[in-house]
């Protein structure tokens, strides 16, 4: 037996998430679907973010055990021949077997792309949350910089009953304009709440709109209140960019690694 | 009664180009009957490029006629309304009434996206042609420098018996890569023969792929011989984004107008 770990990116657009739900069809369905027909028994994978309909991702990660004699490595290409053009297996290996993709220290990195601009681009459409409204970068800096650290982030983050403990640590969360008006927010911590990145973008877009100064968001922080916080952004503007396992990569390299900045 | 210009894009994957056509949807079919609709009279657009199937456009170009008093500005919003999410009308205005959008002079620019890495982006798939094998930049760039001028481009179109000459010039040919592996042929010229866009890139892939060397793109344009360039690139890799009207631009502003690169 081994467990293999797959890096997996998907367009969210024609899904309803990662997880199999009753409305729609999952990521995680088809990734089941397609590497039971591939070993010919049946396979369930476990996730590592369980990511909303219409989110993208580049790195979502999935672990799955098998007696099969093909080379972990080869998992992701035999897996790219079945799966639909909007999944892709961005790379395969084997993890020790009790590598777990969500019980574990993790350092996961996602973008929020918002197109601020007066009238949409359509071939972005799908990728991006068009904002008509010119949008303050510098200002959205300056509200973000209140974020960085080990915060209660219960301001943040749409109420989910199991879980509680709100603290989180965001490492780093900056803020660029291209060439072509995508505001791009990009944002690594140890671990994110229930929409948490999405609640953060909209609250990000007001204070860029200028609906409240860049101080206001120390103010939502400290109150702990889900209202008071901006509206949970649309999905099309998130992606999942990667997930990390520095205890994992550290022993598998055999010394400490610490989680560079990406390039 | 005044003529309306019309700064048209378009997410192409879902259209069987711009023109009406017995096997799918065009875009020029949308246009003109969410035109009809709004103005509550049958109207047909006069387009300036019929781009192919899955061939997007961010600044495609329609003219029309109304009696309307609706000022022309207004109708890119008035059709914003009404047009599906993957067409967008960018800007509107009037033109003199002997504005034709193919029959004067013209500065076109295309850009050409491949993505060019070990797996594809599903993210991407639908506006970068995915290209496996590594491409060399400056290689292409080499062979790109060959076109760039007045030339017969005949080995760099698919043939139209209509088309007697097939001279024309190119003013830019520009190849970039960016830090997410997409290679960019940024491409100008005040015209293009059908496919030659496509077959350029095409040629330029097999270049950049070693296939053969940069100079041998020279004997492909002095052969006038479409069998020896490159394939047609496929389509989604294609936006038609900028039409420029030199002539009209300098009436307008009462003075010469050089068509400047681009930011």
């Amino acid at each position: 037996m081994k467990r293999v770990k797959l890096t997996v990116a998907y367009d969210g657009t024609n899904y309803c998430g990662w997880q199999v739900q009753p409305n729609g069809l999952a990521v995680q369905e088809v990734l089941n679907r397609c590497l039971s027909e591939l070993l010919k028994t049946k396979i369930e994978v476990i996730g590592a973010s369980r990511t909303d309909a219409g989110v993208h991702a580049l790195g979502n990660v999935a672990v799955f055990d098998t007696e099969a004699r093909m080379p972990a490595e080869k998992f992701s290409y035999a897996l790219n021949t079945r799966l639909p053009q909007d999944i892709r297996i961005q790379n395969s290996c084997q993890v020790p077997d009790d590598f777990h993709p969500r019980f574990q220290e993790t350092v996961k990195t996602y973008e929020y792309k918002i197109y601020n601009r007066k009238f949409p681009d359509p071939t972005k459409r799908l990728y991006t949350y068009f904002y008509y409204y010119p949008l303050d970068v510098e200002k959205m800096r300056q509200g973000a910089a209140y974020l960085i650290g080990e915060h209660d982030f219960k301001s943040f983050s749409t109420y989910k009953p199991e879980v509680e403990n709100t603290v989180r640590t965001i490492y780093e969360l900056g803020i660029q304009r291209s060439e072509d008006d995508v505001i791009t927010i990009r944002i690594r911590g140890n671990g994110f709440l229930y929409n948490m990145v999405r609640i953060i973008a909209g609250t990000l877009i007001r204070v860029g709109g200028g609906y409240y100064p860049p101080k206001h968001v120390k103010e939502i922080l400290e109150a702990k209140n889900r209202e008071l916080a901006g509206e949970t952004a649309r999905p099309e503007g998130l992606t999942l960019v990667e997930i990390r396992y520095p205890e994992w990569e550290a022993k598998k390299d055999g010394h400490h690694v610490s989680v560079d900045p990406l390039p």
